[in-house]
């Protein structure tokens, strides 16, 4: 039969939302979830089954809700419910205190930008987004200048109407990252630089040295989807409670409690790579899988920021799923699954793991050269920002800032500052976050496993111990501490770069 | 990456529906398509893709959706602006009227029942489902009984609020098959009854006595999926705009202009089964392809009724897909794919598809007997509306009508009146919609053979012509006209029995 809405959507409940009679804030938290989700099922669609000519329609369908959304989360009747709340006293536990408080904190960050400064940021991206495809197309910055230029403006007056502690970039920062200081990450970073190109240069001669190659292809996709799906379940991805499915830029999206979708691509010549992009992205899901579903919509149920997120990302891909101890367990089912890999020894495949090249692009950098990236265009972003960048100059601080680090220039503004799509999507103050991921995921992963228990556990390759202590220092917590007070709290000490430069050393040195 | 807000969905324009400056009801129309387009994809989704454990959140998203969409049909801006419309002669041309008496007549239906009615009926509907599923497997009818009182309660109130001409039961109908009375669908049911009989007893006696059956599986799943989209694409579906995955229940769905998703199932021991059901939904899909796109939204881009939308699903089904002409064409594929088939004549094939069986289930029916169903569940619901037959008599009215049509008993009530799930869900007066399809399809397809283009294209197997055909005559009218006077127009006669009982007795006497 057609799908009629007579026949089935109209016998939906009108009013299911949960109503717990005391905190009506809640409720219309609830409420934006339920819309936002809506928005997540749409977009995921969009980039796994939506047939080639359908897009239209999307857009607005995405316009729409996510219209909805923001005028709801700017209302009137949310103002005066989160104030309701605030008088009352009638709840002074820690996680209903941090709800009231992140809600606050996103309110004013959302009602201070008038809705005509949302709606030309959003048009001046739109924009960008195409001239920036062209523009790197052709290798020619100049086209997309006026557009940076724009947004760069943009950024700055949002910065400007959200205010800041010390410098216009600590706002942007604020979006990703909350709370954390661009003089703190700066600091962080700075701690990390020496060491970090110590290590690389290093790894990368080493490898050079031994230079592993993987068994020729074909490794046919049935094959590597099967043995993805074994191993994201075996660090615990729940498959009643997610999938894994095809598109051209991996990602994981939340489309509701209990609903985490996971996204890979494949490579019939390197099964390696569809499979750590599917660890990258379970990483992403136990933490989404870890959320409290009951408070689902809250701060309580909801990840804290994207540093911390990309730590658990970074941590079952590259701390677990680069390990010896994995690949004891699981190098025998990979080479049932690949014949060719029979005669390939897992030292061989462990060096081919853990190989490490300067390239230009940063996607495709490795763990031991990658963060160099990072330091590059936090750097350059937060310059452009403060104001002592200007547009014009990006390439060539680009290309000198990525001599003094890797050693070499881009060849061009495709393979140098033209190649991310960040910022062409108003993105400024993004990229820390990656890097801050890598701190956290290594000092997390230290942390654990100074429990005999986890670090026996993990040895055996069993990691369940290991998940259910992310799962009560990090996830269970949802958004009601700030980034650094969690790590703090999970890990005994505030956040530092000495169990990733630890890490890196026993790794590459 | 984590799929965040933050880096996607904020950046979509907030006003992008097509403002035509002239025709307000008309944006409004297009806004409430974008609402219960996103519900489909998320209804599209719930079927194919969800995780098992993550229904709760589906719930709220489409109640929430429903909701939105609900109000918005409902509200004072809407009818503002109707009237506002109606008030300006500014466009004469018959789509432009014919667009606003069908959001007039949409309307009034609407609001003539009260907020509260409405949601009685969802929660008497949802409770019934539950009771039913629990009934039929048990074939307990009087425990199902109360609830099925109650939905039949609410019915016969909304059919005095809605209003009738001549009975309640015009009223129910009317949400189905709009402007189609009750008496005349009786006139024709009546007219086709007793040839109908003499028809199926006959070709059951045939078929029985030649038995054919297919050669013994598998017939693996991935050859059937290349068949079957192999000949959806040869009765003209547009895979750049649509798509065919897996469920239990076939259906297929509008996600949206361009965007028309079919569903279907296997059955490994006979390809038959999922093929005619790609057929029938690609029915379906090509109606929804063939609405004029930039009408998405408005009456003339929205499917008319029911009885056309099963017209089409039930002329590519039956009168193309198991016609002789279409199987010289494919049957040498349908043999490259299973090589089981390789020693099976076409003509025991044929018989195959043309077997006949009293079955006491309607799902399982053919084509020769489908209509004898059809017939009881009409008669027996326009007494139960019409007050001349209680709730506790239905077994055994059931049981007695279904022994005058097919001559014999069902076992027990799952196989007799607890059977489907319509009343269940409150979708009384949809049953008759399945026999108006297959008259109007046979109507359609005896008009369309009438043009020698049209029959002597499809007598070599291409249906080009006979879709232009259809999508002139048919599609591209949307719901402008009520069906009869489509069917009428693109016939030159009104809805008749007379081309259904030829094509009848031609196929199985």
């Amino acid at each position: 039969m057609p799908r009629r809405k007579s026949a089935h959507f109209r016998l939906c409940p009108r009013a299911i939302f949960r109503h717990d009679g005391r905190v009506r804030i809640f409720d219309l938290a609830r409420e934006r979830a339920v819309i936002e989700s809506a928005e997540a099922v749409i977009g995921w669609d969009q980039e796994t089954y939506l047939p080639a000519a359908a897009g239209a329609c999307r857009a607005a369908q995405l316009a729409w809700l996510s219209a909805k959304a923001h005028d709801l989360a700017t209302s009137d009747a949310w103002r005066r419910a989160l104030e309701d709340a605030e008088a009352s006293a009638a709840d002074t536990s820690p996680t209903h205190r941090g709800n009231l408080r992140e809600l606050r904190r996103s309110f004013d960050r959302a009602t201070k930008l008038p809705v005509a400064l949302v709606a030309r940021a959003a048009e001046a991206a739109s924009l960008a987004k195409h001239a920036w495809a062209e523009a790197r197309s052709r290798g020619d910055f100049a086209s997309f200048a006026p557009h940076l230029q724009i947004l760069l403006d943009i950024a700055r007056e949002k910065a400007e109407r959200w205010g800041y502690a010390n410098e216009p970039y600590d706002a942007l920062l604020d979006g990703y990252e909350r709370n954390t200081s661009t003089a703190a990450v700066s600091a962080l970073f700075d701690s990390l630089r020496p060491e970090l190109r110590r290590i690389a240069a290093r790894a990368v001669e080493v490898s050079a040295a031994h230079a592993p190659t993987l068994p020729p292809g074909p490794y046919p996709r049935a094959a590597q989807q099967q043995l993805n799906a074994r191993l994201a379940a075996a660090i615990g991805f729940d498959f009643t409670a997610g999938r894994i499915d095809t598109t051209t830029h991996p990602f994981c999206a939340q489309l509701g409690p209990r609903d985490v979708r996971l996204t890979t691509r494949y490579d019939e010549a390197d099964f390696t790579s569809s499979l750590f992009g599917v660890l990258h992205e379970a990483g992403h899901g136990l933490y989404e899988q870890g959320l409290v579903e009951a408070d689902f919509g809250l701060p309580s149920g909801t990840h804290v920021s994207l540093g911390i997120h990309e730590s658990q990302s970074r941590l079952w891909e590259n701390h677990i799923g680069r390990s010896r101890a994995f690949w004891c367990r699981w190098y025998p089912v990979a080479q049932e699954c690949f014949p060719q890999l029979a005669k390939f020894p897992l030292e061989n495949f462990l060096r081919y793991l853990w190989r490490a090249a300067f390239s230009p692009i940063r996607v495709e950098a490795d763990e031991a050269t990658y963060d160099l990236h990072i330091l590059l265009r936090f750097g350059l972003e937060r310059q452009m920002v403060n104001g002592s960048l200007a547009v014009a100059d990006i390439p060539a601080a680009w290309n000198e800032g990525f001599r003094e680090l890797f050693g070499f220039t881009p060849a061009d503004d495709r393979q140098g500052c033209l190649q991310d799509i960040h910022w062409a999507m108003g993105g400024l103050g993004y990229f820390a976050t990656y890097s801050l991921g890598n701190l956290n995921a290594a000092q997390l992963h230290a942390a654990a496993h100074q429990q005999p228990a986890i670090a026996a556990a993990s040895e055996q390759a069993d990691y369940a111990p290991l998940l259910a202590w992310l799962r009560s220092s990090i996830h269970s917590h949802g958004a009601t501490l700030d980034p650094a007070a969690l790590i703090t709290q999970a890990t005994g000490s505030p956040p530092s770069p000495t169990a990733y430069l630890a890490h890196l050393q026993t790794r590459y040195l």
